[in-house]
């Protein structure tokens, strides 16, 4: 019987009147117009399928009565924040239920704990704001942190460009209340910086990607004010003295920041800025220090002896935050600018940091073998790098091409030791290559864990596994 | 048929032949008086069983040996590496099978990667000074640290002094190989910083204490040699007055050490000493920086004006190493003065920061409605104390006191939003605590893990569950 209020009703063989009782009104969606705006994150998945509805939760219980329906109904749940994943981790399944948390942005911030209790919905930069009003600061700073949520980089673990010295997003969250697939609400850990009490559940669900159960509520540890930082731009005629460099560094400093860009991003930069950047570089290191006082000035002028020691073409160096920010545009420009040459696969494989060199080399490689541009940006501190992938999606044999290496730079990764995603998620489009990363024996164990919290297989099903 | 080499044999029900073959010479111990050593932890469990052998394993493929065997037989399996557990985690279960890593002791440091590879068998104390040969730091420092395992620490997720800013053992676990239940042995991540390709199991297998699996190897990241550190040493005459400075130092800085003691501990330590301790002080805390060049001393010496300004009736600070770790005296002094009142039962109670206060005061509440000894000491900036908890054991009216001191504390803490262990694990003394801390449905999350890891139970049955 097609619901009074709200027009809903039968669609396929489930009925959502029930749904739609259980919950505030308007929360639910089911006009398929409206609904587009829920199918796809950033990956834009060309099989995301059309949801039965989609629920705006409000609350953990909304949630609950989402995930209660669903086990009924055998309905599979898509968990989505902010839509800004670039694996199509919330991509839409044909005839689920999108649950939304973007009106879910409560925060509170204790000062005296340091901790803060956060909503889902929340975008990343909306968490450093409310820390910042305290004089407090929420590291993790993925690119993407000003339209990114926070549920979201915690079902993903997300990282970003500070990770290689303070740690990525799991490192920050205290504890988390999940909704399991039969709608129980668990809380898990707390604002508590030491517990070891049962297993370490609130990690587990860290990095979930939403096929283990629906984050509603996040604790998370914030650290004081980080420093005004000092910055350093070098440049290097070799790919090798660049790596060199970054190893040199990263053996006994801790910069707050060491992001490498290759020449098919420092071109595409320039292109786009005219900033006046040296075309001819292989490398261009842009890195940061917040140490105290004049130490960010002195840890980065030991950094830059280590450049030139390791050959760099040109080292130009700041203890001034706005001249350093200047610097670092280059950095930021690069996705923008790789956009301009075509649409963009992201990829964020990652290697132990000594074998950077040889990840990007191989890169080259696959870009001459299948003839396609690829950039590659990368945090190079942490062995994670951004092969930026251009194509023209209207040439379909240019698309198959780069389909093809994007492939290609995730078996080169797992060839050096490497991940298939430092820090985007498997998602959908890479979870062809998870059995070869994690072998046969570390696959049935996520496996086992999968099917033991989600036995119906309702919660994201198609992702990650 | 009794084994011709080694006299093993039919020991109950089960033929201890497969095992002896399957193992190099010398694995086994059946012998009940070379079984001693094995059956305890430093938490001198009365309830300790006599196991049916010990096995001295010394690679992966001895501990998988061992699983398959435990299998096949449905025998219990208790992991242990140095017995310096506080909570039973290491007890042996009568029947089973310990499996105890010490002589898997290698390790292999790269400097390049910034990572080791360990065996659980090492102690911490070796790790740390493997990595302080390429001039690198593994931070967290358990106070025993000298005669804990890198393995247990693993398995307990353990603590530590300097946690307050460089974070537990978790934060530095990037991969393991651990032995499932039925002999599989998985690798989990590896020496990359960043990795969120499947769930996070590493992370899962941490803190688990030998209930889902037996650790084998481990990857490490370390980071570059601790600064030189300035410390401090504050009295107060009023508890509320130091846990107010504690707050007040957390609120914005972040030292490396910040450790509390109470006025029992201080007179215990001053019986001992001698060594000029404030008597009448009701706390004291012990607080280093190790912040770069003058400005150790300078954090130091804010810390000093917070304290100052928050009523210490005296104030030392130094910059001078050895003169600072004369400060630290004190501190570590605190666990063999309490000894000479009688036997302990060490607590490991955490609350959030705000309420140490009220958990201090509760906890002299206990000690004086129970008529026993309490000391607290604390490494106060994470919440996370050690009530030490003194009585002669011969007096059987005292120790049942003790024990229900012991466990009012920990319902104390519950009470107070925290955990009834911060990083000594639950073992077999806490698991009593553990419903009533977790709730019904965490419990139940945790049991369904368990039981999709180790369907037969034969994990550190008693332990944790």
């Amino acid at each position: 019987m097609p619901h009074a209020q709200t027009g809903l009703g039968m669609t396929g063989s489930v009925d959502l009147t029930p749904l739609v009782d259980a919950l505030p009104a308007g929360c639910v969606i089911a006009d398929p117009d409206r609904m587009d705006a829920y199918r796809w994150d950033r990956a834009n998945d060309p099989h995301a399928g059309v949801p039965l509805a989609v629920v705006r939760a409000t609350c953990t219980a909304d949630v609950q009565a989402v995930m209660r329906f669903a086990t009924a109904h055998r309905v599979a749940v898509v968990a989505r924040g902010a839509g800004s994943g670039l694996s199509g981790g919330a991509s839409a399944v044909a005839g689920c239920l999108v649950v939304s948390t973007e009106r879910m942005r409560e925060i509170t911030v204790d000062p005296s704990s340091r901790t803060a209790v956060v909503e889902p919905g929340l975008f990343n930069a909306e968490v450093k704001a409310a820390a910042a009003e305290h004089g407090l600061w929420y590291p993790p700073d993925p690119s993407s942190y000003e339209f990114c949520s926070i549920g979201g980089n915690v079902a993903t673990n997300a990282g970003g460009l500070c990770c290689v010295k303070y740690g990525v997003t799991g490192d920050y969250v205290l504890g988390l209340t999940v909704v399991l697939a039969d709608g129980t609400a668990v809380e898990l850990g707390g604002p508590r910086i030491k517990d070891v009490a049962g297993l370490s559940l609130t990690k587990l669900f860290v990095g979930s990607e939403g096929t283990l159960g629906v984050i509603t509520r996040i604790v998370l540890r914030l650290l004081p004010a980080q420093r005004p930082r000092a910055t350093l731009v070098a440049t290097f005629a070799s790919l090798d003295d660049a790596t060199g460099a970054v190893l040199a560094v990263t053996r006994g400093l801790r910069p707050s920041m060491l992001e490498f860009m290759d020449r098919t991003s420092i071109n595409a930069v320039e292109d786009l800025t005219r900033m006046g950047l040296d075309r001819s570089a292989e490398a261009m290191l842009v890195i940061q220090s917040d140490e105290p006082g004049t130490h960010a000035a002195e840890e980065i002028a030991r950094i830059g002896e280590l450049c030139r020691t390791g050959h760099a073409v040109e080292v130009f160096t700041t203890d001034d935050p706005d001249t350093g920010e200047a610097f670092t545009v280059a950095r930021r420009m690069a996705i923008p600018a790789m956009e301009k040459k075509g649409a963009l696969l992201l990829e964020d494989v990652g290697v132990p940091v000594p074998e950077l060199g040889t990840l990007v080399r191989g890169i080259e490689e696959i870009s001459r073998a299948r003839d396609v541009r690829i950039a590659v940006i990368a945090h190079a501190g942490d062995g994670n790098t951004h092969p930026l992938i251009a194509f023209d999606p209207m040439d379909a044999d240019q698309s198959a091409r780069a389909q093809l290496a994007y492939g290609e730079v995730m078996e080169l990764a797992i060839g050096l030791g490497g991940t298939i995603t430092g820090e985007h998620g498997v998602g959908r489009l890479k979870k062809a290559w998870l059995p070869d990363y994690l072998g046969p024996d570390a696959l049935e164990l996520n496996r086992r864990i999968k099917d033991c919290l989600d036995p119906a297989g309702i919660l994201n099903p198609g992702a990650v596994f």
